[in-house]
Formats: structure tokens, C-alpha cells, sequence
């Protein structure tokens, strides 16, 4: 068994952390390839290091003297160097990252900094291979991850390789420069990692025991989940649910690798297991509740609009010409709502009514702001003909009124449009219908 | 105040069905206009007159001797004639259609022959001028209604007639050849003889005392609807309730004048009124139920689709190249699904997935077939927070499966989707949930 295990900036945050993380690498001698973050904060008021890396070069690129703040984040490492009694200096590693920081070596390179200097202390500290992400993670010309490359790079690379750190968040284009993934981006970087070596599970420890049913700032104490399918777990991150950085499923995916979230603070909670497909069924129906505030809707009527083949179409086109993105289409007879995101659509209102009434000629066009959209998610849905009933009897019951219900065929959601202040409250209904109070 | 009076074909198929149209016109000064269709079904086995001059023109084009035929047309209307004892001969009518079927007039005059002669023989009844639709109701030289034109002509042509039987179903072209509405057109001339004369109601006479909240067929002895708006008529005709032409509302519908469905055999009934807007609320919160079956869904998956731009607008695209209307087009996140026709869909099946392929790129398409779609409708229902769990928790005691909802934010309709052998129990079952027993 081979298994890849990324931990996130708070689970490296300081020497008691790395503890606790080369406590669990060690644990499973399946835990072969190592994937960390920068450290991240070490109290609520603390700044990451990736942060201050950025700061950094902010002073650097403005021709200010930047040593004080590099010094600080130098620290930062020698702390952790110290707790953990290692025989390592960075010193030279600092005096380059100096450099080219004065010869304004590009803000991706600044960024990347805090991950390759963590792999390093990592890799000291376990006694595993350091691989720069720069030699095996690869970004084309223009900047965009070739994936295909990678794997084949990645996959040669640690072919005979037995254990290895590999830091998080970057790698290189064709002539060095080096490029980084989106903020998160470590957990693409397991993930491509985890595919390149096909590991049979790809471990990403960070410091919640995985997802939650609901938003624990909505819900107190939500559950939970233990099993997610990577298209439930796509369906609520898209609604805003957040442990995982969005594209980092893909390369996994691909292979049918399945991820486990996990908690370095608590690694005797099985956590989340994110995977293709399965049998298992949740015990409460639904998997998981996320939701989005700030739509707009666009409700347009018009006489025989259903005898007019090309009318949806062409609504769309106009929304497409004026690059928004529309969320959710509801129709009735003669009547068409678009959902669109409120921050996407304020400016250009005007510009799309007028559109609309040039492309379709509506009798009447309505707009509503401030509505929130709700996803319903669960595989256990499927072929469960009392879920539609409960949700919006108890919506009713909180004297909830919903603006629009879209579901489709696929049976794995339901979306639910309330007004933004009904947001909260919503969630919290849902979520007492179907998950039972703990003890 | 002025009405115009239509009476439907069954309301016209006998002396005695005449008489009782004699005593609702005599009934009320106002009703000065009056618009017959052609002698309908005396009993059940019984042939239309519009039916039998169809299968006489048949025989005619063919070359054929329809003596026979046209003699058994004459008949109908001189038991007509007899039964009111009029003194009113239509040999030398009978003459000129003899010639005119012989010289191949057109299938439109044929079929029109059937409201001309009951036009005739109702003035002669009522002692009202005649006047032929010929002469007052416009179709372009493509064959399309003049609505405009028509408004002028007949406007002026009524403007200083007290009373006035005017044939209903056809018009003429300009040059004279006689031009029909679709079946069941004799709706859209009273229609239109009520916008010319800026009647106060258009008072359409049938067989029913109104529309149903839902079909008779699958719910037994459903309530009529008192008060229903264009919007909501609207919406229960295109999902397959029927009793007024489609087309027979616009019209009116310009001038705001209300249409109601009377029942010629219970003139006590005050049937249902069809308005603009209206005050007066439902009972019972829905207005009606309607539904068709006969749709497949195409549903579409792909990662990501929610991020890409021009998605909804290309699978659209795809249906409108291959001439197929879509009904709804409900989607989750990265997943979308178009109901359409499964008549107009089964043949191009192939050819659309195939395009759907090109255009979007889909990771999988899924079909379903024989499924239907119910509306329950209701201007009752806005702002109404129980409606829908209410309707869903009923479907899920009666264990129907939904296989979509679509509410869009217009919130005067929900749209359901169930398996096609679910339609009439998902329809009984949200009747019995809205409309309490009558003792």
C-alpha cells in the first residue's frame, strides 16, 4: 500500500506540529510521499508565512530594504528547526531567496518560498528525499499546469524512489521560472502526486476531521461526513462549502484514488473519505447542505414563448455576450427566470435588458437582488420520494418562502432559492429535518 | 352593455339544442352579436357536419359523385329548419356549393360551409342580419390572419348593427378564396367580433360549465373554476387542458374584455370567467391542474460546467439545429437537464447526442423517456410558503417518485416530472391535497 499525505500550513505551523505530523507519517510505513504546506498560523492573530513572503516582496519590488521582514520569516523556520533539535541552517537558502528577491525574481517565486523551505525541514526531519517541485511539476509557456507532462516527470522521478518530500503550491515553466497554483494550491500538488506514484489513498491532513454536513457557522456542531462522492463533494464546494482547494480532486480522480481529509490534531477521527463511487449510504439521506447568497434573477415573460424554438437559446446568448455566467434557468409556460450572480450583473443591467429586448422582444422583464441559492445534496436522494416533501414542509413550517426549486433529473440535489435573509435560517431547517439531534 | 355570444358546435347540433340558444340570447338585450360554429354531435356515434363536408370535398377532389353525401349534409340542416319551423330554404345555397366542390373551391371553403349555413339559418331564427365572415375577417395572400385589418373592417361593418349573426371559423384572402382558422376557430372569431365591437364580455357557450381544476378524466367530478386569469388559462391550455381555442384569447386579451365559459344546457351555471387580473382569490389556492405526458430528458454531466461560459447556450444551440422545442431546462452544478417532446426527440435521438458531443463535450449524457409533466397553477400561490411542501409531501405518501421540479421565481406555477404510469395518480393525489370534498 502506498499512500500520499499532503498536511496543510496549521498542521506545520510550529516544532509541536511537525511532531505531531511526524508522528502520523511514521505511523503507516505506507506513507511514503510527504506533500507539505507553509506554515500557517500559530494563534488567530498569527500571519502565515506565505503572507509575509508576499509582504516581502511588495518592500523588495518597491525598492525598500526588505531584511527585517525576511529575517522574521527566517525565524519563523529556525524555530521550528530548533524544536525539533534538527542539525540544519538555511542560511544559504536565504541568502539566494535575498537575491532574487533584489532581482525581482517574480511574485510566484516569492510565494513558493515558504512551501520549498518547509519541504526542507521536512525532509531533514523525517530523513526522506527532498524534490523540488520546480524538477517535477510543470506549467507550459503560457503559465497553465500541463498535466500530462507532470505525470510523466512526476512518475519517473519517484519511480525508484522510496520516501520523499515534495513541497505544495508550485513548480516551473519550461525556461525555470517558477509558477504556482491558486492560493491552497498544496492540495493539487498531493493530488498530482498521488496519481503520478497511482497511491492507493491520498491522505490530506489538515485541522478539521473533514467535511461538515453544514456550515458550522450557520449549524452549531454540525456532523460529519464520512463518505462523499468527488460529484457531491464538486456540488457543495461549488455552493461554498471549502476544505479542499477546488481543481485538486482532478488528477486523483482520474485514476480512481480515493482522498482522505483527515485532522493532524485529531488522527484518531477516520475523518472524510472522498471517493469515485459507492455503496455506502449516509445515514441521514442528504450528505451535505452549502449555499451562496447575492443572486439575481432575471424573470422574463412572454406571450407563446414556448411555441418559439431558439427563445432560451437566445436569452442565453445575450447573458454570454455580456460574459455572466447564469447559475440556474427555471421556466414555466411563458415564463423564463435566469439566476445570475448579483456582484456579475449589477453594472451591466441595463446593458442586458436592453439586449434581451432586442434578442426576444419579452412583453415584461423582472428583476429581484438579494437571493441566496441553497444546494440539497445527497447520493441517498436518489429514488427517495419523501425528501422534496420534508424540506419544503419545514421550509414552511419557518415560514420560509422560496423563490424558485430546480431539480433535475440527476436526483443527487435540489436547489432552493430564498431571499438572502431567510439564508441561515433555511439552512438551520434543512439541516433538523433530516440530521437527528446527537446525544 | 354589449356581449358577444359564441355557441360551440354541440350547442347548435339540433332544433331543440337551437331553441335553448334562442332563449339565452333572448334572455339579455346585450347579447346583440352572435357567432356560431356548425351543427355538432347529436349523440355520441354522431358525425360533425365540419366532418362530413370534409369527407364530401374528399369525395369531390376525387372525382368522385358526393350527391349522396351533400344530400345528408342538407338533411341535418333542414331538421333544423323543420324543428324551429322556419320558412327558410337553402336549395339555392346547397346549388352553389354543389358547383363549388365540383370546380374545387379549396378545403377551407369546404369546411367553412358548415358555419356559413348554421350562420343562415340562426339569423333567419333569430330574426338577426347576416353576415358573412367572408367579407369581415382578413387573411393575408400567404394565408395568415390579418388581425389589424380585420379589426377596421369588422369594426366598421358593425358599427351601426344592432344585431348581427356572424359565422364563425373562417375569413376570406384578397382575392375572395375562403381561408380557416385551425379546428376549433369559431373561439378566435367571436374573439375578434368582441375586440372590434369593444364588447364588455365575450361570452363563449359550450357543452361545460366551465374549466375544470382538473381533467375529468382523472379526477372524478373536479370543481369548476370560477375566476381564472389569461396567464393561468394560459398555462393549464398549453399543459393539455382544453376548451377554448388557443389562440382564441388574444383578441380580447388587447382590449382587456373577459371572457367567460358558459354551458348552453345549464345557463344557470355562471361558469368561469376569464380576466385579465383579478382580486378575487382562489378558494383553494391553486387555480388548476394540468399535465401531458411524452417527454424525455436528456441529461447532460460535465465537470466544471458551471465555470464555462456559453454552455447552456451551445446545448440549446444543439436542439434548436435539430428543430426540437425544449420544455424546461433544470440543472444542478455541473449537471443540466432539457425535457422535450419524445415525439419530436425519438427519431433525432442519435443525431443529437452526437451533437451534443461536438458542442459541449459532456462526460456523459443519460436519457430517460416516458416521462410527464404536471403544472398545478394558481396566482393564489405567490407568497404562499406551503404550497410545494405540501404538494411533495402528498406525492411521497402516495410513493410517486418526482423527477423534477421547476419553480421559477414568477412562483404562479410549480412544474413536476414523473414517470408517464405515475401522471394520473401524482394528478389525483395534488388534487385531493388543494381542493377540500364536496358533500
Amino acid at each position: 500500500m502506498v499512500k500520499v499525505v499532503k498536511f496543510g500550513g496549521s498542521s506545520l505551523a510550529s516544532a509541536e506540529q511537525f511532531m505531531k505530523v511526524g508522528k502520523i507519517i511514521r505511523a503507516e510505513e505506507s506513507r511514503r510521499f510527504v506533500v507539505p504546506s507553509a506554515p500557517g498560523k500559530r494563534f488567530p492573530e498569527d500571519i502565515k508565512v506565505t503572507d509575509m513572503l508576499y509582504k516581502c516582496y511588495e518592500e523588495a519590488e518597491a525598492g525598500k530594504n526588505f531584511d527585517k521582514l525576511l529575517k522574521t520569516i527566517k525565524e519563523r523556520y529556525n524555530e521550528i528547526i530548533k524544536g525539533l533539535s534538527l542539525k540544519l541552517s538555511l542560511d544559504e537558502r536565504f541568502e539566494t531567496i535575498k537575491k532574487q528577491f533584489a532581482a525581482e525574481a517574480g511574485i510566484d517565486y516569492a510565494a513558493s518560498r515558504g512551501e520549498y523551505l518547509n519541504g526542507i525541514v521536512m525532509a531533514n526531519y523525517l530523513g526522506y528525499e527532498f524534490i523540488d517541485a520546480a524538477t517535477v511539476i510543470s506549467f507550459d509557456k503560457e503559465g497553465n499546469f500541463d498535466s500530462e507532462k507532470t505525470n510523466e516527470l512526476m512518475g519517473q522521478r519517484l519511480k525508484n524512489v522510496k520516501n520523499a518530500v515534495v513541497p505544495g503550491f508550485y513548480g516551473a515553466m519550461p525556461n525555470g521560472q517558477i509558477k504556482t497554483f491558486s492560493r491552497g494550491g498544496s492540495d493539487v500538488t498531493g493530488s498530482i502526486v498521488a496519481r503520478a506514484i497511482k497511491a492507493d489513498v491520498y491522505e490530506n491532513w489538515t485541522d478539521v476531521s473533514g467535511f461538515l454536513v453544514a456550515d458550522p457557522r450557520i449549524v452549531k456542531n454540525p456532523r460529519t461526513i464520512n463518505v462523499i462522492t468527488y460529484k457531491e463533494l464538486r456540488e457543495l464546494s461549488y455552493m461554498g462549502a471549502s476544505v479542499l482547494h477546488e481543481s485538486a480532486t482532478f488528477p486523483v480522480r482520474k485514476e480512481g484514488i480515493p482522498i482522505n481529509i483527515r485532522n493532524t490534531n485529531k488522527p484518531e477521527d477516520i475523518g472524510t473519505m472522498i471517493v469515485e463511487a459507492t455503496c455506502n449510504m449516509p445515514d441521514c439521506v442528504i450528505t451535505g447542505i452549502a449555499g451562496k447568497k447575492g443572486f439575481v434573477s432575471i424573470s422574463i415573460d412572454k406571450d407563446m414563448m414556448n411555441s418559439e424554438i431558439g427563445f432560451g437559446r437566445k436569452v442565453l446568448q445575450v447573458f454570454e455576450d455580456n460574459v455572466i455566467s447564469f447559475e440556474h434557468m427555471p421556466s414555466g409556460i411563458d415564463t423564463m427566470t435566469v439566476f445570475v450572480h448579483q456582484d456579475e450583473f449589477v453594472e451591466k443591467e441595463q446593458k442586458v435588458l436592453a439586449a434581451l429586448h432586442r434578442a426576444v422582444e419579452p412583453d415584461t422583464v423582472e428583476l429581484e437582488a438579494d437571493l441566496a441559492l441553497i444546494a440539497v445534496v445527497g447520493r441517498g436522494m436518489k429514488n427517495n420520494s419523501g425528501i422534496a416533501g420534508n424540506i419544503f414542509s419545514a421550509l414552511a413550517k419557518s415560514k420560509i418562502n422560496i423563490k424558485m426549486i430546480d431539480q433535475g433529473s440527476s436526483e443527487l440535489n435540489i436547489i432552493i432559492g430564498v431571499r438572502n435573509k431567510y439564508f441561515e435560517d433555511a439552512i438551520k431547517t434543512i439541516y433538523s429535518v433530516f440530521i437527528p439531534e446527537d446525544k
